[in-house]
């Protein structure tokens, strides 16, 4: 597999988000919406933790935008 | 093909959720929603176990989302 | 191109699909479902042998998953 | 760009429908299904003609399935 | 990246249509059709010059097929 | 990851739209338009800023097209 890029904007930016603990929104390809924080990364899924603490493994090939919370 | 790198974080978690035999829902592209316990998984596929031991074997490029059932 | 890794374990599902001319369902992205019996396998492509002895060559970026026929 | 294998199953069974001039059936993403015979193939594209020699270039990622016109 | 193969053929015919300044619809994986000239292609994406000389980029991993307008 | 080259056509008229503050629509795989300036790219996504100053992060993989706002 290639390197997790840690340098990207795309990836520091996620990064933060993670750090500071804002809520997302994550709109997917089947254009469900996912709402909850950040809670890790890697090359392959974002980890998104929602109201009642349940963790949502997403794959980042099925991820269209992600936005923070207004 | 590229090595399949167990120490992803996301191939380390649904390696445990095969060792502890959890039940997960699996959303895939189609928007079709998978529920059965994760078998195996491989760098291009993970087989599901449903109620009846059938084993159903998904393309890693059509899932979208994985969690625990609640 | 990448090799055609034989010691992969879905690949080598596929292959005793083959040698046992068990009859599967394949669920493609466009949420058609092809039944049949698997012919062959490469790297870009699976071949499906439907009743009427007709062959479909499936491209595997188009394939969702893959469950014998019960 | 990685090579073309001429030597792959699903690469020669497209240049035999080529030499042979056989009429095929292409199942897009889109879900359309275009009916012609195969012209060309590179490593990113089919090029289809249809019954009033009209060109169609097919991009390989949005090709589902191929089977020969019944 | 890879590089650009400009010696591939699906390249070539979209230079000679860049050069021959022909109308062509694009069908996208959204269903979209785009008419216009080609105005510019690279690796990533393929420029399109409407009636109204208004330059869309369209992404190659969106194309589904291309045809010279009838 | 491969790098980024900066000297692809597509990546230098984005960096020229970021640099000219250019509105743009931003057609999506799951048929969503976006609409703003485009504030950052890198490899993979494309950062758009809307009306009320709201960030989108919006993956590359996602894109179908992109034109300027008329």
């Amino acid at each position: 597999m290639p390197d997790f890029d840690t340098s990207l904007p795309s990836i520091r930016q996620i990064q933060s988000l993670i750090t500071d603990k804002k809520e997302v929104e994550l709109k997917l390809v089947t254009d469900d919406l996912l709402v909850g924080k950040i809670f890790w990364q890697d090359m392959e899924c974002i980890c998104i933790l929602d109201h009642y603490d349940q963790k949502t493994i997403v794959w980042r090939q099925a991820i269209v935008y992600m936005k923070p919370k207004p």
